[in-house]
């Protein structure tokens, strides 16, 4: 049994922040295409938003290729699609990078990956991916969370050395609901209150019931970043690149416009999951990859695979 | 009975965009402070945000005021008293601009009521006050839609001509939830699908159900505005006027910042109060004033009063 260096849900109501014992940024401007500013600023934020990292036809593209996703999976009931709640309309599809898809090579393709390894210094692969939709009028908010937290609690991931990657297939704007960071927040481990409930993901992925941070800790988050929650807005194309412990959530979108992302979870092949550190059996693997956990060989142009089909 | 200009909610599921029958601003350049510019930029958008009509001392006096108030209601049950869904914490306490108050004196202060004079080219009466309180962390949306839609349909405002005052006393930033505004909005009238529940203000307060806009609508409100929704950031001390048929609303607010305004709706003296367009008895008396309309006489500095209590 691993020891815990990242305790949380010890179920004694005791929330407490502590210092992250891991570095944020593992590797240097020699090990791949950022530069120093670039790992500067993920260092002290948490996070890096990439303004067009990609053109407005390869947006296009997956958009479309998103769009069909949705209707496949839409009259299927199925553990990996998520509904919103109190409604029949998809928030999530999981596990898109599987199967011999355009999304599996989208999660290969080294203009996205190289950032990953750079960031965590060590070939890495895909723990998790999924596409998001938010939508308008109805979208919901999901509130404040560290992903390391579940991940560690819920997964059994030891240590943090893992980045998360959002590709927005949407217009973000202030007023429909754009995922909001603290600043910062990546460098403080948040240990939750509560217990986990038994086969918590089933809720969670909907309404996060366990694992959820209190009022004083989030404070003190906001305070240490000045009072700053940062927005990620931005056109189609944006991509943002953001650490597993960054603090994170939305509010509900009550504006007309829906948002989409694809979103891939990169954790270093030197990351691997072990036992759940909340003592519970492991998440479905659609949540989490136990299995299919072969470092990704990058590839180039994924787009031209899918003129071709 | 008067001829309804305005028909909503006759429950045959139709919703419906038509034209404002009525002036958006009835005043010109000598009946009061607001420049050519303000008028137009009212005229225009539906709304018209000062960002600091108040001083810092100022600011800190009515907040004082407010927090007193709040004090004085949380542990009374009563009408006028609004809680959060799902929680005891106060949204609005309503009719505070009656007895002897400070909120009084506010609500008669020429620096206020004189750009609602001239806006309306009339004397005007506090149709509705109330101070509301959004909760940080927990603060829950609050869906679009047009004051005078309700108004109408159930107060029994005959026409266009009543302008609300909301004074911020909170920095209002893009991530506390603050109040969204669609630009130009107040030009059309939506008529809202469904009928009017019995005693809806009993719960509309807190969740509205009745006289709320189609998406359809929404979205060509929108389009109508090039795309953009306004929203009303600035510091403690702004004050927002926006005209009583401006579709607005706000989404939840999961920030640690909690957001307070004091609110006045000041109605033309011309514009008085009839019976209700849909059919049903009048809502109470805190909720829209029919017997005390005084008309008010604008009065010099308030604050001087609240000095010397």
């Amino acid at each position: 049994m691993q020891m815990d260096r990242y305790p949380s849900r010890l179920g004694d109501g005791e929330a407490q922040i502590s210092q992250r014992k891991d570095p944020v940024v593992y590797g240097n401007t020699e090990e791949g295409p950022l530069k120093k500013e670039e790992l500067d600023f993920y260092e002290e934020n948490g996070y890096l938003l990439f303004d067009s990292l990609f053109t407005d036809e390869e947006v296009k593209a997956m958009q479309e290729s998103l769009n069909e996703t949705m209707r496949k999976e839409e009259l299927r009931e199925s553990n990996h699609v998520i509904k919103e709640p109190g409604s029949n309309e998809i928030r999530s599809v999981f596990e898109i990078h599987k199967e011999d898809s355009f999304f599996q090579s989208l999660s290969k393709y080294k203009r996205i990956v190289e950032i990953a390894e750079q960031l965590l210094k060590s070939q890495v692969y895909v723990m998790q991916s999924r596409i998001n939709f938010k939508p308008g009028f109805k979208g919901k908010e999901f509130y404040w969370h560290s992903d390391f937290e579940t991940w560690h609690v819920e997964d059994g991931m030891p240590n943090m050395r893992a980045v998360s990657c959002s590709i927005v297939l949407t217009d973000n704007y202030e007023f429909n609901g754009p995922l909001m960071l603290i600043p910062g927040s990546q460098k403080w481990y948040v240990s939750c209150p509560g217990k986990t409930q038994k086969d918590n993901f089933k809720t969670s992925l909907k309404k996060q019931e366990s694992g959820v941070p209190d009022n004083e800790s989030m404070t003190e988050l906001v305070e240490e970043a000045d009072g700053e929650i940062d927005r990620a807005t931005g056109p189609a194309g944006s991509v943002l690149f953001f650490d597993c412990n960054t603090m994170h959530g939305s509010a509900g979108n009550i504006s007309p416009y829906s948002r989409s992302n694809i979103f891939f979870v990169f954790n270093s092949v030197e990351n691997q999951l072990v036992q759940p550190f909340g003592g519970q059996n492991p998440r479905p693997e659609f949540l989490a990859n136990r299995k299919e956990i072969e470092a990704i060989e990058p590839i180039g142009n994924p787009f031209r695979k899918l003129q071709n089909s």
